[in-house]
């Protein structure tokens, strides 16, 4: 039984991984931290985790979080994460960081997104970006796994396949991505109130201008081994939760959708959350579950690659327990599936 | 033309009110207040109004108030409107308050429910309740009126005819109302926010607990000339506007749906913004305009009176423009019909 | 290994019947049916399944059922199931009907409320209505289950307890209950399109009017030993799913809802699935699962009771998966718990 | 005062027109056809207009049509438009089409998108599309004139400055389309059932294959003077109302975006329904209105224009009313602001 803490357990992300790994016969949560006073129970934060889960949200120091837990999700936000991650290693922990303090490579793109100086670079350099997907053989030995952002993963995972299989053009990508309203976070704002929300869509950060761009840029030419542009464009949905991505690419040479289908289905073999289909997919069909349903379309030389996720599962904390079943030598599915 | 000033104008209320008097053609909007620094311009803070009205929201004292505007809609929330509201009768604005304070005829009762000693006593004692389906001959000649509030307006026009014509006992009332979001207003906070309304519902303040309890009593005595006592529930739907009050009364005597329709229709014959419907409405046939659909059905010796209305329109801004036409002298549905 | 036969598995409840029992460990599903023509795979009807259960839907008779399975769970419409169920009975299937038609004792009450002759009226006398937190210990022997419907759930889980205590009155009860429109089921109708529905709330079958109150008087008569009068209101909320009952009775005698909670404490003891909680729960607190969360509060001599649960799985096919647990001896949470 | 009729009565577009004319000082509505059996009064079918038109839905041929109006709006599906639309011209009316019927200007085009052969081709090749922003100088004289669909009106508005200027390519653009479901119809069918929709987005008709693609296409060539090639992918949002399209054409030389923004300011001078706005639109700002806004920004040799308007209003009825006035001679913005 593995002991597991999660830093920073008011969140959205935060209560789907505790119901995840309520199912999980490997795992006890021994520790819930918050800044919050009082050290409230879990379920006057989650009212849904009520007669589920008797645990207290403490304030907890890394080295108090050492001593109760041997793996630490840390649900923090960025910066907040590269803050106790070094001690939480260097007590023994092995850690997968939901934050995005160690996806990117380069601490001088790091500083360029997030406006802070990156503290651990050395550390920052070498983290396994965490989508088994593509880098599953890598995830086992690593004491610390970068979980992938949720606009990141959709985008990902649709491209991959074709840029690796050199189908599409790597520059001049443009992918043009819906999430619901549960990715923006459960920081009361005015932006994602209902009555601002509801029976609207908008796009934001338009341009250049949003932090997963460097790093979807980043994993797919790494993955692909040349160098990726995109133009990433997100956009809020009136909906709780779910991601699509819809993205299109130049192709290569001619190429009919059964080719293309077909080579994203030897890419994904034997991926058990990825499901290539011959349907249009709707968010709805993977919400509540770690899978992603990916298609592809071919209309005037342009391949069109549609992905869907649940934004807080498969974009967050279901990935997060999948990297947690590599990195602990469990079936990559448990509790997962079905 | 009359020079109009909304103080607390970045609600939603105020966006209601500023639309609906755009269409007015004998107001011109001379001001609009907030305490945000930096006099933003009102199309900053409501995106919908870019192009529609060229003004900023400035920080204004009454006495700034009254040399700009004749008429004043207080959009201030309750304490905030009283310690102004004098001032600007002094000043020789009339006045249409929108929050609670001149609502409630008894000072201790308004302690009790607000938490805060009335400042303005007298006047409370006096002002008239501006619901005009009731007392539409007192609110002419008024120089302050206290317009009412959202689920109060609903819960009195479904149950003032039944209670006057002595077709229901006045105790015992059962009030099960459902709102909308944006009745919760436009601060962030985290029980509005999109992800935790979305796909629920929920009950509130219930029991003797809200604060529009009163109020319907009070007006609901008024009216009928008997003490009414009322049991309240109101519930958080996932829509952004609307409100349906779903209400209980046991009859005195035996009676039909034709008879209590009929009761009703007499009623308010002559009231322009109240259908007396025999389908069963949808708070969708009120949304966006100012009427008030009720119907009534029998069953074991009750009346189930429902209404419907849309809670920032006949709930709070279209009724405020209605009083404001009749203090006025101007037609009773100007800027409200068609 | 129990093989499963679903009738009826292009309905909503299917695809949650369906969903729970991918978890199982001693189920297999052997067989779904449709009328619709082509045998159609079932990810062709439910996309969400891609990829989870490979099975077609078929047009089958009672005997070729029979045949594939053990245990039959009846999603069929009411009269479609009794047409059914006694062959399926006799061909040696255990069955949980998730229809109407076994539900009510009386073969007169069924046909005045249904409008059809019911054809078997001797099985419907003694069939055992379904609902485990009342009467886990008639279940186990059982061949047929009647499962409970959504709303009647909702309300009796809600009122048994304190009308089993003697703490409410039996009659002049009010129901007011809201439901997520899955309730409404699958079949393209005006009434449940989107945008008939999104931003709407309304009252529908208001009076002595819909079918699930002699459903809800029979048990809670029969539960509580006396006859039990109740007033129902339904109401269609723009969700997917969830329920939440308002309930509405007086008080025998003064009581504080301390003693409330602790009398449905006491009656639910050992009730792995009854949440009785001291806040105001919302749907969305047990909506994917199959909790039912239940509170009280004391008003002017009413108690006012609240539950909330998901109508497709506590009130639909979870609580189908807790009969047929309790049928053939497997723990009552298995499936369902965590 | 004009008298008007609409065909096709009972569907959404109708319903806003008619709310629309109300507020028209110079139209009478005189006929409304509908093929339901038994002249259904509009209000039993659109139960918002209760007390507000008194009128029934008629099963009406061309000539007791003409007989009536003056006017017609038509707002039958495709084909039947046709069907009618000469023997109303014959018949002295005057008719705005809101069908696809005499949009595209070349019959194999129209028999090809939409399967059946064109029978009034003479007439065809020369209506006027009524984008009154683009062609406001050719409406007032027609007898007919071919009201656009919503998402090409978006999609036209938003690219027709930068393609006419020759600031973009007029190949390869893509546009990527969101809209609210409304805009599928009130036909009853299970993809626009609140369930089906609802916590969903999916895209539709991807590659070649939406009928909006071949009038986008020819409107913006014959704007542009130059063959436009487009991409054109349409999703679904769990909203009512509301278009947002969000289109990317690639610089034909580097610009700015103020460069960019004041040319679409000098392109719509004087066009009282467009506001280029510097902020990034919601689709609910121009909700219930007749308003597009529309934004541009720049990012690796790319513009991306985003314009959102009411599918409803600016996308369907509030067009057809603005040509309406421009056919007539009224003012454009009568009935449709303030």
């Amino acid at each position: 039984m593995i002991r597991v803490a999660i830093l920073g357990a008011t969140g959205y992300t935060a209560l789907e991984l505790i119901k995840i790994l309520l199912r999980h016969p490997e795992v006890k949560i021994t520790a819930l931290t918050t800044r919050q006073d009082g050290s409230p129970h879990v379920s006057s934060i989650h009212q849904s985790l009520t007669g589920r889960l008797d645990i207290r949200c403490e304030d907890l120091s890394p080295a108090q979080v050492t001593e109760r837990a041997d793996f630490v999700f840390c649900a923090l936000p960025h910066v907040a994460s590269m803050d106790v991650i070094p001690a939480l290693l260097d007590g023994g922990c092995r850690v997968c960081d939901l934050s995005a303090d160690y996806r990117l490579h380069d601490a001088a793109v790091y500083e360029k997104w997030y406006g802070h100086k990156h503290t651990d670079v050395d550390r920052l350099a070498t983290t396994i970006y965490g989508l088994p997907e593509l880098w599953s053989e890598k995830i086992p030995g690593q004491k610390l796994i970068a979980n992938p952002g949720c606009y990141t993963s959709t985008s990902i995972l649709a491209l991959a396949p074709l840029l690796k299989g050199g189908w599409i053009e790597p520059t001049g990508i443009i992918i043009d991505a819906k999430s619901g309203v549960s990715g923006a976070g459960r920081t009361p704002k005015l932006n994602t109130l209902f009555s601002e929300c509801n029976e609207g869509v908008s796009a934001y950060s338009v341009g250049y201008a949003h932090r997963h761009v460097p790093e979807i840029e980043q994993v797919l030419s790494d993955s692909s081994g040349r160098p990726v542009e995109i133009i990433f464009t997100p956009h809020l949905i009136p909906m709780d939760r779910g991601i699509i991505a819809t993205c299109y690419g130049r192709l290569t040479k001619p190429a009919t959708e059964a080719e293309l289908l077909a080579a994203m289905r030897e890419f994904y073999a034997g991926k058990p959350f990825i499901r290539v289909v011959n349907h249009l997919p709707s968010t709805k069909d993977s919400a509540h579950t770690n899978f992603c349903d990916i298609t592809v379309r071919v209309a005037r030389g342009q391949a069109i690659v549609i992905a869907c996720l649940d934004n807080l599962i498969k974009g967050a904390s279901g990935v997060a327990v999948q990297n947690f079943n590599l990195m602990c030598g469990f079936p990559e599915t448990t509790a997962l599936l079905p």
